[in-house]
């Protein structure tokens, strides 16, 4: 069995996003929706022993405070059931929490070289000494098998491959915002006693024939729901990109995830990273019900899967 | 007249700390004790039209969600009244929420050249766009006036002074921990038209007669108050550092804050950055008492003071 809490499910911002006053942000600051952050999920094939963060949203320290599963166990003064953190991007909404979990703990940091390049290359993710807490270098296209802090093996099998996408905002120069190998990375995680397995796409650009293959027959998907149109952010007049240029595929639309999508064998299907700007945001959009009766999901922070 | 409101007061971790269970921070996550995130403060000289954050906390994006004062004005679609950010040192707490404040809005970071450059050696923070968020660099023991987005006076004068303390821990290295000149300062804000005069020393390791004389005569004084005793966190088995280690005087003692800044006129005493470890975030404590006895406030989130 793994057990998947969604500690947050919403894009980089978060629900409300500080600057913003669109009408979801003014309706979360009000209490009329629910706040939501940045999106970050804990995973645990042990029945909630131990739990691999995906994504160290920067909401993260309140997300840990807020999500009992996570709390130090009874009988210690200083602990945590976080055994390690994979990262499936650089952008600052995926790794600005690892510098909320410094402190002394032990646990992995699991990543593409290239994110570990990213961390390696600014020093303010130093603060995490690298002997109590290794950066392990992902293989996209090879099974790995994450550990405990104590060595001993999680019950997870991590099959990581690459997504289109683009590079962490902030490394935009001289690359441009073109697509290379690693900068977006997916993740098949894989109870080893059952065989359950968990899909996690946080950001994606395209939907490929590859691509399709790693995500059939997956037991739980959790998707990139950023957008429910390429041009909302114009039309909203809350920015200038659409959603391609930002790496975004869209909700909706024939050439949305809903569409591209429907015709895998997936057991359960899960937004998350959903952008303020989308109106599944709000449970009573025409949106939302449109999403849940193609048999998606907008989860809720602390709302749990199991499969 | 000057605004100051207190975002938070805890030290780095907060209260409480994601992998600490001492029993405040258990406290904390059950709700018998107020949570606190990561010292932020936030000034305004014009009657809180704008205003200007004071150590930009990990904790920021919530920090500025649950201040009202700190809202998207009406009638703007994205918006914040913050018009700058002012650093003290280069440590994770005072630092990370700058990662926070992405998202296309034009404020200014004023900090000195050693923090600055820490920020231009890390490239996560290039993602606040340096043209809409210019980085200024404070000179040591010279006035400067702070302006508005919109390039109008604040209505503040700034003058940041050295202060005994010791360079950020994920920069220790070949320095080791010794102090340098600008690897912490203090602030004093004075409000051009009424002379009222707020000095915040969010880090101290040492009382200097020079550092008195910035201090003496302020209307309202906010100190580190990290530790109550030098030895709490190796006595409460929290770690293996004195305050003295961590660059941070005590609160208490002969040598401690409370004592040797009695002699000085000051309008009202504040202590902020109050470790986790200090029994004076408990209400009910002795030393809780001792220290309201001696004339110094422990705030709560989003308490304000005026002078």
């Amino acid at each position: 069995m793994v057990r998947v809490i969604v500690l947050g499910s919403a894009a980089g911002g978060g629900l409300p996003q500080w600057n913003c006053a669109c009408h979801r942000c003014r309706a979360a600051r009000a209490g009329d929706l629910s706040e939501n952050g940045q999106m970050s999920l804990a995973v645990s094939a042990d029945e909630g022993v131990n739990w691999f963060v995906i994504n160290a949203s920067p909401d993260l320290r309140q997300q840990v405070i807020g999500s009992s599963a996570l709390s130090p166990r009874p009988d210690r003064l200083r602990d945590s059931p976080i055994a390690g953190v994979i990262l499936t991007n650089a952008e600052v909404d995926a790794i600005a929490g690892l510098l909320s979990l410094r402190e002394g703990a032990a646990f992995s940091i699991l990543a593409h070289p290239k994110v570990l390049s990213t961390l390696a290359q600014n020093s303010i993710f130093d603060v995490l000494d690298r002997v109590r807490i290794p950066r392990i270098a992902v293989t996209l296209d090879q099974a790995c098998f994450p550990l405990l802090p104590d060595g001993a093996p999680s019950g997870l099998r991590l099959d990581a491959f690459d997504v289109p996408g683009k590079v962490a905002l902030y490394l935009e120069g001289a690359a441009g915002s073109a697509t290379a190998s690693g900068d977006t990375i997916g993740l098949n995680l894989t109870d080893l006693r059952s065989g359950a397995r968990v899909c996690i796409i946080a950001g994606c650009a395209e939907i490929t024939p590859a691509l399709e293959a790693r995500i059939a027959g997956a037991d739980l998907l959790f998707f990139d729901g950023t957008l429910w149109s390429d041009d909302e952010m114009i039309r909203a007049g809350l920015g200038q990109k659409t959603g391609k240029r930002m790496g975004h595929l869209s909700m909706s639309g024939p050439d949305g995830v809903i569409a591209r999508l429907a015709h895998l064998k997936i057991g359960r299907r899960v937004f998350v990273h959903i952008n303020n700007s989308n109106p599944v945001h709000d449970p009573a959009s025409a949106e939302r019900q449109q999403v849940e009766a193609a048999g998606w999901s907008v989860p809720a922070p602390n709302m749990e899967f199991t499969t």
